[in-house]
């Protein structure tokens, strides 16, 4: 598989990380699809998204979230956290042996704030694996704020934290998320890290009410190969 | 209470954490006592801190848990997750109405890796919380790595998350953070965001097998008020 323009197939597009990512795919020339359980409101958000892209951008198209899935080289799954125990089982015909990314936070908020909620599969990324037998999962962009993903010609500036235990999906994935954030995403492990990853989101929420902006996180220290 | 100048107290301060959040401590200026089980590790252990210390460096000394508890202005719990269910009962009667500050790191370790273990309390900061009534309890210093924190010579150029229910607690710890980290900490919420913090340097762990480097975390798009 090459990254040079892959079809991404979005599933749950229309949620605003969904729509970021699908602009920052698009805008690198990456073909892609965002679904939605209603195909009008899939349709919309592609037209909408359509207008903003630059030149050269690659085609945004919105259809059910079953139509996209099957011609996909990678599936993105970006449902709420409300969605997904009852909504992946359905993409398994479709998922296996493709790169699946899971961009899934599941978070609760009460009057003390944000906080993650507890998975019995560990992390959605997990219960997103568990149902899709045989396809290559992994964990990222959870902490990429989508306020910032949409201005695509604004660099992100934040890095991309990856966990899979396939040796694809963490190379696809980090290839990925240098048309994402200008620069290849961080190796943070195996799958099961997203139980981590994850929740950290709520994190980065609370930082954003109290001093009132869009938070993400870099990791100091690291170097990564250039893209 | 003024940070001009504090008598910090590191409980468990022999392990690398403690050592190298009381070198940068007393750089800054501030006493540090250096507690252990065993006094005469905690003596050897400030010994050898006090010979890296620069001129103008508060003073470092070592003693047994319990006999630097009660003198301190600021308790720093750095104990091994192992010995906190346990340990920290006692510090109830010196704590009441000071600031703790929990920079504990309940992880485990497999064949697949680092990864954060599931605490009853929800994270160990609330676990110290729950046994210590009145004390200002914060969690803090996740993320600093060790080895950066004693090059005290160096910046560290890290942030530092600091999560907390209580304002005096959390002002005092994000001016701390400041002698640490050269910027003030970052107010990540409420106590409970410890359930987040700690496993996250599970992740940092991995990051740094993978990548041969010691990691930390910056957030990005937070504005700080100048020290």
């Amino acid at each position: 598989m090459t990254t040079n323009h892959l079809r991404i197939a979005i599933i749950g597009g229309t949620g605003a990380q969904g729509k970021g990512l699908a602009a920052r795919f698009a805008a690198a020339g990456h073909t892609v699809a965002l679904g939605s359980r209603d195909a009008e409101r899939a349709i919309a958000a592609a037209v909408e998204l359509s207008d903003l892209m630059p030149a050269g951008a690659g085609e945004i198209s919105g259809a059910a979230n079953e139509a996209i899935a099957d011609g996909a080289d990678v599936i993105v799954v970006a449902t709420p956290w409300d969605d997904s125990p009852t909504s992946v089982a359905w993409l398994a015909p479709y998922a296996a042996g493709k790169v699946v990314i899971s961009c899934v936070n599941p978070l609760g908020f009460d009057k003390r704030g944000p906080y993650g909620l507890v998975v019995d599969a560990g992390s959605a990324a997990e219960h997103i694996a568990a149902q899709l037998p045989g396809a290559l999962v992994a964990g990222a962009f959870h902490h990429v704020a989508a306020p910032k993903l949409v201005k695509v010609d604004q660099a992100l500036g934040d890095d991309v934290l990856v966990a899979s235990d396939d040796a694809t999906a963490m190379a696809v994935t980090c290839e990925l998320a240098a048309t994402v954030a200008g620069r290849p995403g961080i190796n943070a492990g195996a799958l099961r890290m997203c139980r981590h990853l994850e929740p950290m989101t709520a994190t980065l929420i609370s930082i954003n009410k109290t001093y009132k902006t869009h938070s993400g996180i870099n990791i100091s220290n690291v170097e990564l190969a250039s893209d």
